[in-house]
C-alpha cells in the first residue's frame, strides 16, 4: 500500500506563498474540523485534513498539485460538503482544496445558451441568476440550495428531474481541469458537438475528485419553462403506484419533469414532522408526486387532464392537482423534508441510494420490507420513481448502540444495494461511491472495477488525487 | 511502430470453426472490396481487408478477439459503411468485423422506455418500430436511412436535432461490449442513473472502434411528439441569419428540434438538382430551416407564431410555414439532398465537418469565403446552425487533377478545421476522426492527445483495435 507524506511546516510556507496567508488553514483544530466530514453522518465517517487550502484560480491549484505530486501528499477537493458518501472526506489526511472562494458565475452567454461557472457556485444561485434572463439550468439535485456546481459534476448528481432532462452529465458542455501533474487543460467548452476523440468531459463527470480538480464548468442552458403543475396521487399499494409510471408517460405523451415516490412510513413520519395531513393518509400505501413543466397554462392543463385520466385508469385512489405555488409547496413539503422528518425521530439514519430499472421498484421494495422485518429495523423509503432511484433510510432501533449501528446499518444498506445491482441496477444512483461504498462497487461491478482502476492509474499515476475513494490506494 | 501479423490459412480455418463457413469472406476480391471503403470518397481513402467476419453474437466476437490478440492481428469493426472519416476502413488490413447479421431489435421495453438493439440495426428501422408503439428514438443522424445504430454510437453521431435532444451519447443508457482481450462486459443497462464509478459507457461512445467491439446497445426512448412544423426563412446575409438563432430560442421560449443552415451556393446548386425554386432565391444570401416538434397542433401554432415574430424582428426577409407533410418535404429536400446536389455537379467533393460555438458561425463563414477566394475553389456550406456544426464542401475545379485534389482539398479542409478549433470549436462535430483527421486531432487537442493515447493503451494494450484511427499505432 502507498505511503503518503505528511504536511511539513516547509510545505505550509510554500502554500502560503502560493495562496496568501488567509487562504491557508493549518494548526487550527476548530477550523479544520469543518472540513473533516460531509453529510454522510456519524462521527465514524469523519477524518481530519492536515491542511485546508482555499484557492482563487486555476493557476494556484496548478502550483498546489505540482507541489503535492513532488512531495507525494494526498489532495481531496471539496465542494459544499453536502455529499452523502464521504467523497470529500480526506481519509488519508493531507490537503483539502475548498472551493468556497471560487464561487463566481464567470459568464452567462445568452447567444450560445451556455453558463460558465467556477466550481464553488451554489446550484440554486446559478438557477436564480439564469432564470432572470428567461433561461433554465435543468440540473436539479435535491440539495440544490446548498450543493456546489463542482460537487454536482463530481458526483454526476441526479435529483428528481432526470426523467425529462437527464442527470448532471447531460448538462455539462465542458470542464477546465487541473490534472494531477499540475497541467491546466480545458476539455469541451461552448461547442455543442464534438466527435474528435474520446469524451474526457464525461469521464471527469462523476469521478469524485479522483482524477483531476475542476476549475471551470461550462453548462448547457435551455429556455425557462416558467410554469409548473403538480399532482399528488395516493395509491392502495406500491405495485399499483409504480405500474403507473410507464403508462403515465406514454398515454399523456409527455415527459413529466418529476415522478417522485414516498412510502407509507415516510408519510406517517413526514406528516407528524411537517404538521400536515395528506389526503387518504390512512388508506394509501404509497404516493406519487407528478410534476409537469411548461410555458403555457393551457398546454399544462391539457397534459394533466390526460395524465389524470391515465392515473385513474391505473387505479389511483384520487388525483389532486396543484397549479399554484401554495398548493404545490404543500405537496412537495413532505418529499423535500423527507430526511429531516425521519431524522427528527431518529437522528442516526443513514440514507441509501440504490437504482433499479423503474419496473423493478416493486420487487426491490418487497425486498426492503423483508429486510426490515428480518432485522427489526424501520426503513422508510422515498425516491425518484421515474428513474428507479430509491433512498431507503434505516432508523436505529432504541436498543442498538451506536457502535453496533454503524455495522448493522451498513450491512442492511449493503444487502439492499447488492440486490438492486442484481436487478440490473447499481449501488449508487446519484450520491456516488466515496469511501463508504467502495466495497460495494468492487462486488457489484467486478468486471469493470479493474478497468476503472487502470483508468485511475493512467490519469493519476502517483495516486495523489482523493486516495481511498472508489478504490483503495494502489 | 507496431508490426501486425497477417491472416494465415490456419487462422481462416479457426474463424470458420467459430463462425461457420458462410460468415467468413476470404480470398474473394470482389466481395472483400465492399468492405474496403466508407463514404469518405476517393479511391485514395480505401484499403482492402484481409478477411471479413460476420458474427451473429457476442460469444463469437469474444472468440475472434481472443484469437486476434493471441496472433496480433488488427480488428476493424464496421457498421453500414456510411462513415465520413474512414473509421471503418481497415488501413492495416487484418480482420473487418461486419455487423450486417447482428441486426435484431432485441427488445422494446415500453415500461422502462428502453430499446435494446444489436449494433447492425439501421437507425430508421428502429425509429419506425418504436413509433408504432407511440415512442421516439431522438437520435437523428442525417444518414438515418442507412447508418447502423452501432456506427452512430461509435462516432457519437449528431445530426440536426442535437439542440433539443442532444447527440447520440445522450440516448445511450448502456453498451454490452467485447474488450480486446475477449471479455464480454455490460456497461450500464436499463437503469437511468448510475453514480457508481467512472462512466465507461460514454468513454466507449465516440471511440470509433478503437477500444472495444459493441455487441448490444441500450437506448433511451421518449414519447413520440407526432406533429411537426417547419419554417423556411430567407435572410439577406449570413450574419443576420445566425444572429437570429439565440433570440429565436429565448423569445419563443422553446427549443426547436432543428435549426438548419444553407448558404447561397448550396441553394443555387440544390435548386438545379432538385428542380425546385426557393422563395427569394435571387436576393437571399442564407436560409434557415427551423423545425418544431410537439404533440398538439395548437401548441405548435402558438410556438411558430412567436418564432415567426422573433425572426421578422430579426430581419428575416420572410417566414414560410409548412405544417403538412408535402410542404415540409419541399422545404427539407434541398437540405437533405444537399451533398447529392453538389456531387451531381462535381463528384469529387469531400465533406468537412467542423463545429464552433453557434455565435462564431458568421466568423468561420467569412473565413471559408476567404479560403474559397484564395484557392479559387467553390465551397458550398450547409450545417446545423443551432449547434454550430458546419459542413464545408470544397468542389474540385475542372483544371485540377485527382492526385493534386486529394492534397489540395485536405489542405483546404484542414485550414478551416484548425480555424474552427481556434474559435472554441473542434475539428469534427459529428463525423469522427477516423484516419482522415488524425493529424488535425493531434494539432488541435495537443494537451488532450497524449491523455487519449494513454487511455487507448490502457484498454487496448496490444493495439489491435482499429489501429491507425485517432492515433498512429503505438
Amino acid at each position: 500500500m502507498i505511503e503518503f507524506a505528511k504536511i511539513t511546516t516547509r510545505l505550509v510556507t510554500e502554500f502560503k506563498k502560493i495562496l496568501g496567508n488567509n487562504a491557508v488553514v493549518f494548526d487550527d483544530k476548530d477550523a479544520l474540523e469543518n472540513y473533516a466530514h460531509d453529510e454522510t453522518g456519524g462521527e465514524y465517517y469523519s477524518h481530519m485534513p492536515e491542511i485546508v487550502l482555499k484557492p482563487e484560480n486555476a493557476e494556484q491549484i496548478s502550483k498546489v498539485l505540482k507541489l503535492a505530486s513532488a512531495e507525494h501528499v494526498p489532495v481531496t477537493p471539496r465542494g459544499a460538503g453536502s455529499g452523502l458518501a464521504g467523497a470529500s472526506v480526506p481519509i488519508y489526511g493531507g490537503i483539502v482544496i475548498s472551493f468556497e472562494r471560487m464561487n463566481k458565475i464567470v459568464e452567462i452567454d445568452k447567444t450560445n445558451l451556455v453558463a460558465v461557472t467556477e466550481p464553488g457556485v451554489v446550484t440554486n444561485d446559478l438557477c436564480r441568476k439564469v432564470s432572470e434572463l428567461g433561461l433554465y439550468y435543468a440540473g436539479y439535485p435535491m440539495s440544490v440550495e446548498t450543493s456546489f456546481i463542482g460537487g454536482n459534476v463530481a458526483t454526476n448528481a441526479g435529483g428528481s428531474k432526470v426523467i425529462k432532462y437527464g442527470n448532471t452529465a447531460h448538462h455539462v458542455l465542458g470542464i477546465e481541469a487541473v490534472l494531477p501533474n499540475g497541467e491546466i487543460v480545458q476539455f469541451g467548452g461552448k461547442r455543442r458537438k464534438d466527435s474528435s476523440g474520446y469524451d474526457i468531459v464525461r469521464l471527469l463527470v462523476g469521478s469524485e475528485g479522483t482524477l483531476a480538480v475542476f476549475t471551470k464548468i461550462f453548462l448547457n442552458l435551455i429556455p425557462l419553462p416558467g410554469k409548473t403543475v403538480d399532482l399528488l396521487v395516493p395509491f392502495p399499494d406500491i405495485h399499483t403506484a409504480i405500474s403507473n409510471v410507464g403508462p403515465l408517460i406514454t398515454e399523456s405523451k409527455t415527459l413529466p419533469s418529476a415522478v417522485e415516490f414516498i412510502d407509507d412510513t415516510s408519510v406517517v413520519l413526514g406528516s407528524k414532522y411537517n404538521n400536515i395531513r395528506l389526503p387518504y393518509q390512512e388508506k394509501a400505501d404509497a404516493y406519487l408526486i407528478v410534476q409537469y413543466e411548461g410555458h403555457d397554462r393551457d398546454e399544462l392543463e391539457s397534459i394533466y387532464e390526460k395524465a389524470g385520466k391515465a392515473l385513474m385508469n391505473g387505479k389511483a385512489m384520487d388525483v389532486f392537482v396543484a397549479d399554484n405555488r401554495t398548493n404545490s409547496e404543500k405537496i412537495w413539503r413532505i418529499r423535500r423534508n423527507w430526511l429531516e422528518g425521519i431524522k427528527a425521530f431518529e437522528s442516526h439514519t443513514p440514507t441509501g441510494d440504490v437504482v433499479v430499472p423503474t419496473s423493478k421498484i416493486p420487487e426491490i421494495m418487497e425486498y426492503i420490507a423483508k429486510i426490515s422485518k428480518e432485522y427489526k429495523v424501520q426503513i422508510p423509503v422515498a425516491g425518484h420513481a421515474a428513474d428507479g432511484n430509491l433512498h431507503p433510510a434505516p432508523m436505529k432501533p432504541k436498543d442498538v448502540n451506536l457502535g453496533e449501528w454503524k455495522e448493522l446499518s451498513e450491512e442492511i444498506l449493503s444487502k439492499i444495494a447488492i440486490k438492486a445491482s442484481k436487478m440490473g441496477g447499481a449501488v449508487s444512483g446519484e450520491h456516488g461511491i466515496g469511501f463508504v461504498k467502495k466495497e460495494l462497487l468492487k462486488k457489484t461491478k467486478n468486471k469493470q472495477y479493474e478497468l476503472m482502476k487502470s483508468l485511475k492509474k493512467t490519469i493519476d499515476p502517483l495516486g495523489i488525487m482523493n486516495p481511498g475513494k472508489l478504490f483503495d490506494p494502489q
